[in-house]
C-alpha cells in the first residue's frame, strides 16, 4: 500500500521496450538523436503548436528551475502560491538558477491563486522603483501541490493579469497529464491558449524513469534554454534515452491512460475517505492526490495495516492529517484496504 | 564505425536486465533506495575507504560540478590544465555551480600538467591578498583529454604540491576505469593514496545510460554536496534506476570489463595508425582515444567509407587531425576497416 | 521641511573637517591607512569587544548583504520581518550576494517580530530536510522599519530562540544610534550581549556622506567577509576617506548625539501629531521615524506648505497615510510648522 | 616619494569645495539630485554623445563589474588581456557580478592585445556549440596596465573584429584622462567613435575620492544597469555627494589638467629612468605608470631614500623590477630625488 508518492512506483513495460529498442546500434549525442526529431514533432502536434521547442531533462527541479530563468531576471520575481513546488521543495533551486530572483508568495485555499490575490500581490511587489525587485514572471502549478486543480479558464483569467503587467507565465505541470485528464481539457487549452508561455511537461511522476520536457511556445528563448541546460549539467550525451522514453509515454496514449488510471484510484480514495466516518478531505480531490484528516488513531491503524504515506502535521485541534498519492499502477484493492483500515 | 565518442555507444545487456530489475515494486524516492545503500558499500570497499560518501548524479558536468563547488568557495581559483573538459566542454557549468570560481588555466603538453608548471600558477595566482583570487583547488583528469593518462606517482606529485598550498584535490574520472585498466592501478592507488579528495567516477561514457558517482574521501562535506545536488536539480526522486545501473556495473567487475576491451580498440587503432604511411599520432594513445594527424586526403577517404569521428583544426602545414574513440562495444572489424580506408 | 527621509540631509560640519584633514599627504589605499586602525580601537572599546573585526562600506544595502552572504550559505532561509528593508528595500541584493538564499518573510504588528512568530516559522522552513531550504540565519532591524525598536532583551529573546536551531544573527542597524538613544542601552547590549553576531552600524543616515561599518564580533569569518567586501566592488581605495567620517562619527559621542536630535525631533513630530484632530499615530514612535495617518485633506494641506515627506497607501476606509523621517539636522520649527500645516 | 599607486594621493582642494557646497541643504537621494542631472549634460556633451546615460559609482572594481555584466550574458567570455585589471585585482568581481562568465585571457606585449591575437582567441572560444562558452565581449584597458596606451585607431581596430562576431566592447577607463592627454584624442574618439560600447570612465586615481562614472553609448541598457547598481549595493542614498564630485572633476577641465600633471611627472621619471647607467624601462611608458628594471642593488638604494612603488618579481637574471606610479600631485622634485638615489 504506498501512497507515499507517485514517484515510488516503477515504470510501465512499454517504456522498459522503448529502452532497449533505443539501445540498439549508436546514436548521436546531445539531443541530436533521431528520436527526439520525433518527440518534437509528436509534442507540436499534440499541442497543435508548430513553432514550439522542446527541451528535456531528467528531474522536475530541472525543468522548472530553468524554465524560471530563462523567463525572469536575477531581479525579478515569481508570484506563485505560497506552498508551490517550486517555493517549498526545491531546495531554493529557482534562486540558484535565476541568480538569486525572489519569489513572490500568495497565499490562496486549496492550493490555488485566486485573480484578486494575485492582483494584490502584483500591486504590492515591483512598484518602488529601483529599490526593490522588479515583477518577473507568473508561476502555476496543475494538478497544484493541494491535489486540487485550475480549469484553462482559471489560469486565462490569472495569466491576463499577469499579462497586464507584461509578464511571462509558466505552468508546472509535473502532474499535468492528471490535470488534463481531470479537466477534459486539450494539451492547447491548458497552456498557450491560455496564456502559458514555458510549461514543464512532466514525465517521471507519471511513470517515465526520469524525464521531464520543457516546453517553450515561443522559440525566441530555445537557445539561451540550450545553454541554461547544459551549463546546469543536465545536457545528457546519451540523450537518446530520454527521448525514447518520451516517445513511448506519447505513443498511443499512454501518457493520458496511466494518468487516467492514477485519478480514478486517487477519486475512488477520495470517495472512500469522505464516506469514512471521523475522516474528511482537507483539501477537494480533483486527480491524484488526496488531503485528509481524520480522528486520533488513524495513522495506527493505517500504518499498522502497511499504508505508507505522509503524516503530516495535526491540527490544532488533534485531528491527524495525511497526504495520499495514487500512481499509474496502484492496485483498486490497495485503495480499498487502506479504507478498511483506516474506517474507525 | 562509429568512433565520434564512447557516448555514441549504447549500454551492455547487464545494464538493461539491472533497471528491469528495479522496475519490480515500489521503492523509496531519493536516494533512500535500498540498491544505494549496496552500491555505497561496494564503492567503499572497491575503494578501501570505508567513509567515503557516494552520491549518484546522471551526468559529468554536473558530477565536476558540484565537487568543484564544494571543494571551492566563489572567490577560488580551479587549478587546470587549459584544455580540461571541465575548461572546454561544460559551458561554463563549474563558473556556474560555484558562483563565479575562477579557472586558472595551465599549459602542458598532451593534455598534462607538470609538477614545474602546477608550481608556476601557483605562484601566479592568489599571490596578491585581497585583491586578486585566492588559490581554491586543483583538478585533474584521467584519463587526460588527449587520451594519455597519470600514473599515480604522478598524480601524487601534483596533489603535493596543492597540498603545500592547503588545497583540496578532484580528479575527473569520466574515463577512471580506462585509466585504471592503462595503468594497473588499484581505485585507492589512483586516488585517496595520490592525494585526491573527491572523484568524479565516470559510468556513461563506460557503457552506462547515464550515471557518475561524485566520491568524497572525507565525509564532512557529504550534506552540503547534497544541498547542491538538489539545489542543482540533480536529485532523482526515481533514484533507484541510477543506483541499479551503478551495482551492476560495478558487479563482476562488469567496469573494469568494459573499459579494458574499449582500451584495447583504442590501442588496435593507434598502433594501426602509427604503422600507417603518412600518419602519425598526434598524443601518445593510453587508453580508449586516439589523436592522430595525416596527409591531406585522409579525411575524404574516411568519410567515404562511412566513418564517423572529430575532424580537429589542421595543422599549419596543412596536415589533417583528428580524434577517435573506441568505446565498450567497438567492434575490431570497424577498427581495421577504419585502418585500411586511412592508408593511402 | 524634509521628512522624506534622513538621507536627504547632508552631514555636519564635524564630517567635512574630518575629510579635509585626512586629505593631507600620501596615505596607503585599501583599509592598510593609519585612520582604519584607530576606528578599529574605538569601536572594539566603544562595544566592549576586543577581538570584534571591523570593515567599512559606503553604503547600508552593501553592509546588510555582505553580512548576510558571510553568515549564511546559499541554501539558507534569512529569516526577518516582511518589511524589512533587506525584503523590500535592496532590490534582491541580499539574494545577490549569496548566491540564491531565500528570505522566510514574517509577519509582525509594527515592524517587529514576535518570539511566538519566529517559533512558528522555523518550524515550518527548513523541515523537509534536503527538499527545502535549510535554516539559515535570523536578521533584525533596530530601529525598525515601521519607527519601533526592539529592546535588547527583545532582541536576546529572539536570538535564543534563532541559536537554539543553530543560527547566527544579523542586526541591521542603520539607525543603530537611534535605537541606542531610544532605549537607553549600551552598543553591547543592544549587540553580543544580546545574541548578535554580526551588525550593520550605520552611518548615512546619522550624519555620514556615506559609511557604514559591518562588525563581526566573531573574528574567524573576517577574512571571508573582506574577500566577499573585494568582489562586490565595495573595498575603496582611498579607504581613509571613510575612514575619516567614521572616526569623526565617534569622536566625543557625535553620533549620538546627532541620533538623540533625530529622536527628539522626531517624538515632537509624533507627539504633535497625536494631538491632532482627525490624526493618528500608525504606529508607536520610538526614535526619528514616524507613521500616521489622518482624515482626506491631510495631504493637500502638507504638500502646499511645502511638506516632503513619503504619501503611502490610503487605508481601506480613505485615510490617508504618511510616513515622515527627522534627521540630524531637522529644525525644530519645521516640525512645527508640518503640525501647523496638518491640522484641519 | 609615494609612487606606490595614483590611489595614495588625496583629492584637489576643488574637489573638497565641491563636496562642501553640495552639503548645503536638502537633496533628492539616489541619483534623483540637481547635480547629476549636470554631470548627465556635460558628459554627454563631452562625448557629442547626447543619447548617453550614465550611473555614478564609488570603485572601479564596481564600474567595471556592473558594465561587463550588462554586456555579457553568464555563459559568455569576456575577452580581453591576461593582465588586465578585471582578470588580475578585482578578485573575480566580474565572475560574480556576470554570474559566472568566464575571462578569456589574451597574451601581448606590454599589456596590449593584437589584432591577430584577438582574432585567434575569437577563433577558439565559442565555437563549440553548446558545450562551451560562448563569446560575450571585449574589455580593453586604456591606459593599460602596462602604462602603454591604445590610440583610437587600435582601438578602432579591435572592436572591428570583435563586433564582427557581434560583440559588444568595454572600455575600462579607470586612467582614461591619462589615456586622452597621452594621445590628443577626444573623447568620443577613444570611445563610440572607436566602436566602445560602455565605458568605466575613472576619476577616483585621478584626483577623486571615490568616483567612477559607467557611460553607456547606447541607451537600451540603462534600466538593466541600474537594478544592477542597486542590486549591488552601489547606489548610493546621499548620491549627491558623488555627483558633485564629478561635477567639479569635468568643471574647466579639471580632470585634463590633472592628468596633464600626472602625465607629465610620469614622463619626467620615465625619461630618467632610461637615461640612468643599469636601468631600463620594461615597457614604453606613455602615461603615469612607469615599469623599469635595475642592476640588484636599485631597491636596497631607493628604499633607503624613502621610495615607495611596488618590487615586483626579479627577471630570470636577476635583475630588479619594479612599478612606479605619478599622480596628480607627484612633486617634480620626488621624482628627481628618486632618480638621484636610484643612480648606482
Amino acid at each position: 500500500m504506498f501512497f507515499a508518492s507517485d514517484n515510488t512506483s516503477g515504470v510501465p513495460a512499454e517504456i522498459m521496450a522503448a529502452l532497449a529498442r533505443a539501445n540498439e546500434g549508436y546514436a548521436r549525442s546531445y539531443g541530436a538523436d533521431d528520436i527526439m526529431a520525433r518527440v518534437t514533432a509528436h509534442l507540436r502536434s499534440l499541442f497543435d503548436a508548430p513553432e514550439a521547442v522542446v527541451h528535456l531533462v531528467a528531474t522536475g527541479t530541472a525543468a522548472n528551475a530553468l524554465a524560471l530563468a530563462t523567463l525572469t531576471p536575477p531581479w525579478g520575481a515569481v508570484f506563485c502560491h505560497r506552498h508551490a513546488h517550486i517555493a517549498e521543495d526545491e531546495c531554493g533551486a529557482p534562486e540558484f538558477y535565476t541568480n538569486g530572483a525572489k519569489l513572490a508568495l500568495i497565499d490562496g485555499d486549496h492550493g490555488k491563486i485566486t485573480p484578486a490575490a494575485l492582483t494584490e500581490a502584483l500591486a504590492t511587489t515591483g512598484a518602488s522603483g529601483v529599490h526593490g525587485v522588479q515583477r518577473g514572471c507568473l508561476s502555476l502549478t496543475n494538478v497544484t501541490e493541494a491535489g486540487t486543480m485550475y480549469s484553462p479558464a482559471e489560469i486565462a483569467a490569472l495569466t491576463a493579469i499577469a499579462k497586464g503587467h507584461g509578464l511571462p507565465c509558466h505552468l508546472d505541470g509535473a502532474r499535468f497529464a492528471n490535470a488534463l485528464v481531470a479537466t477534459g481539457a486539450t494539451p492547447a487549452e491548458m497552456t498557450w491558449q491560455a496564456g502559458i508561455d514555458a510549461l514543464s511537461f512532466g514525465g517521471t511522476k507519471n511513470g517515465l524513469l526520469g524525464v521531464e520536457a520543457v516546453i517553450l511556445f515561443d522559440p525566441a528563448k530555445s537557445w539561451e534554454l540550450e545553454l541554461r541546460r547544459k551549463r546546469g549539467g543536465h545536457l545528457f550525451s546519451k540523450h537518446r534515452f530520454l527521448s525514447a522514453q518520451m516517445e513511448a509515454y506519447l505513443q498511443d496514449d499512454l501518457w493520458l491512460r496511466l494518468a487516467t488510471h492514477a485519478n480514478a484510484m486517487g477519486q475512488r480514495l477520495a470517495q472512500g475517505i469522505a464516506a469514512t466516518q471521523g475522516a474528511a478531505l482537507t483539501h477537494p480531490a480533483h486527480a491524484n492526490m488526496v488531503f485528509a484528516n481524520w480522528e486520533p488513531g488513524g495513522h495506527a491503524r493505517l500504518h499498522k495495516a502497511g499504508a505508507i504515506y505522509y503524516d503530516l502535521r495535526p491540527l490544532p485541534d488533534g485531528r491527524e492529517t495525511a497526504r495520499m498519492v495514487a500512481s499509474w499502477n496502484t492496485a483498486e484493492d490497495h485503495v480499498d484496504r487502506f479504507l478498511a483500515a483506516l474506517a474507525p
